[in-house]
Order: C-alpha cells, then structure tokens, then sequence
C-alpha cells in the first residue's frame, strides 16, 4: 500500500462538509477523483473517531485509496487505516513509525526546510507542506511561499503535498513545484457538489 | 506488572493540581502510598501527552508503580505505559486488548452492572467504578450507590477501584464493599500535602 498517488487528498471536516454523513462525502470525493483520503475529528471523542473511521474504511476499501488518520496512531491501528499523519504538536514521527512499523504510511506536517529534512529522516514517507494561503479550516498555521514551497521540494526525496487555502482559483499557480499532489479540505468536502468540485480541481493540477 | 495493588490509584489533573509539575504530583503521591497512578490529559496536544507521559514515566518506573494512561491507547504504546484506562466513550476495551496484547493493563469506568460484565467479558484487568459521590472533577458522571457498587462487585471475579468524590470523610463508607481500592483525584493531587493526603486516604481504607 506504500505506493500512493498523492495528486488529490482530501482531508473531511465534519464542521465543514456539504453532505449529509462522512461517508457519503468519502464517497463522492473519490468519485470525482480523490487518490488519499485523511479523517480528521479534533472534536469527537474516541469511541465517535473510532466508529467514523471504521465506517469511512469500508468506502476507502471498496475503492481502494488509502485512509491516513489524522493524529490518532491508535484510531489507526483499531481500524487498520493505512496510515497516519502527524503535526508537529502530534507524535513525532519516530515514535509513530516505532507503533506503526514499516508498512504503514506516515505523513508529517512541515512549514520549514529544517522540519521537512527531520521528518524525512525520522521516517515519513510523504509531507503535507502549507499553509500556501490564507485558510478559514485551521488557525495558528505558519504560511510558505511558493518559492519557499519550491526550496522544502528540492530539500527532500519524499512526496509532498501543498496544503492550506486551496482552491480552483489558485491551484495552478501550484504546478511545477515539485509536488505530488494538492491537499484541501473545504475546496472539496464544502461544495454543493463534491465530485465535481474534486474533478475539477484534479483536472487544474493534472493537466 | 498485572498484579496490581489498588488501594490506592491516583489520577492527576493539571487544572486541580496543587504541585508546581505533575511529576512532582505524583512522586509525592507516591511517597505517601499512592498504588497506582493514572495519567488523564484532556486538554492536551498529543505531542504534550506525550513529553508528559514520558517524565512521569520515570518517577513511576522509579518506585515501582504502574502507569496508567487515561484514553490514549497511542501514549501509552508511545512512552510503554503499564496500562490504558477507558471509559465508555473511548475505544472499546475488546479493540484495545487487540492492540495493547495480553500483558498490558486495560481498566473500564463502568456505572452499570451490564457495563461491568461486559467489560469483564472484553478483557478488562479492573474496573472503575462511580461516581460514588458528588464531584466537581468530571460532569457527566452517572452517580452509583453503596449498595449498587456492592451488586457491581458481586458481578465480576476482576477488581474494581470505587470513583468519584471521594475524600477523607466519606472513604470510610467504602469498606467493605468489596472494593479492591479507592480512586481518587482532587482527595489527592489538589491538597497542599499531597504525599499526606495519600497517606491518610490510604489509612482510612486499609485499617
């Protein structure tokens, strides 16, 4: 499962999402397209987070595109989600590769140069790299050019993902840094239509 | 490391706590003949937990006394905790005995004697069992009679610590229950002596 197309991940957000239930969002991301898939809940308790992700698996396995659980290394293992990805506030990715073992993915925040040299070192196998733009979804994010984008690229050998107020309007101005895909949460789960929302977004950064 | 001593099971509270650090909370908990220490961090990034959780580590690997983590079956795998303690909006207990092998420490917070079987059933070491009494660390609680904790008691061959409010003046009421040991937060880590209100809580139950 260490081979991944990271060209679309999609993070959910139960405060932001535009369907009904998760799994229905799930669904229609991966139908317009979506190659990763991260579960993020900051706010359910264990048992909710545990339930949700064992739902959003069986989406994830019937299409087959790996689910990356959002800090919580333990709701990863009681599901058997494919990987997790950490912050730099989350577990360091050591300690998470130590839990996990080699065949899970690992994914790790970075801002800077210096925190995506370590995480690469420490073991993960892809970035999530941002904030790119001015983002509504989290606070407290630190922001990176796209020349500064361009530099955490050449700096490593992993995947990286470009994350943080991606949207249709500004996702070419992505291409030709040297990432592998885009990362967004409300440009996809919050529109009226997420496949489409997905596909077209895809389609901006593939062609 | 599961045969455990539960007379007297502290769990810390950085909000209640009267220590300058919660490893100084504890060691002094410990020298006043605390049995078991539970570490809880609700408010907590995973990455605090976790630097946390290491730190008390060696004051209780130091003296001998399990380490109990509160929730976080991930923490407790992360720094090799003793135990995990779950209530019943964690994970389930069946899914962190899957996770944590046989020779870790698992405790459920049960308020029904259903709940206790169940629990039992799924591979629990012991119990917690309340609140007992009013309490001002935890809202939410379901309250539990002496006679109902007897009859929790007489459902299950495993331990059970008794939870909730209680303090030097109501502990007595306790014995002979068929408790294994008191659980206490505030009674302990919120005392200008904690090491002392170990000792005199500890007294009232074993005398």
């Amino acid at each position: 499962m260490k081979k991944v197309d990271y060209t679309l991940y999609v993070c959910t957000d139960q405060k932001l999402m535009s369907s009904a239930t998760i799994e229905e969002s799930v669904e229609q991301a991966i139908l317009g397209g979506c190659t990763v898939i991260q579960l993020r809940e900051k706010d359910s308790s264990s048992r909710e987070f545990y339930e949700t992700a064992k739902r959003v698996k069986e989406i994830t396995e019937k299409y087959q595109v790996p689910l990356i659980i959002n800090d919580r290394v333990d709701i990863a293992l009681a599901v058997d989600a494919d990987g997790v990805h950490v912050g730099q506030s989350d577990l360091p990715a050591k300690v998470v590769r130590e839990i996990l073992g080699e065949d899970k993915i690992i994914g790790v925040s970075a801002a800077r140069v210096e925190e995506a040299v370590q995480a690469e070192k420490d073991g993960a196998d892809y970035l999530g790299v941002g904030a790119m733009f001015a983002t509504g979804t989290k606070t407290n994010t630190r922001s990176v050019s796209i020349e500064y984008l361009k530099k955490i690229c050449s700096s490593v050998q992993i995947p990286i993902v470009a994350i943080g107020g991606i949207h249709e309007d500004n996702a070419a101005s992505l291409k030709n840094t040297g990432i592998a895909g885009l990362a967004v949460v409300s440009a996809v789960v919050a529109q009226p239509d997420v496949a489409q929302a997905a596909a077209r977004l895809k389609k901006i950064f593939v062609e």
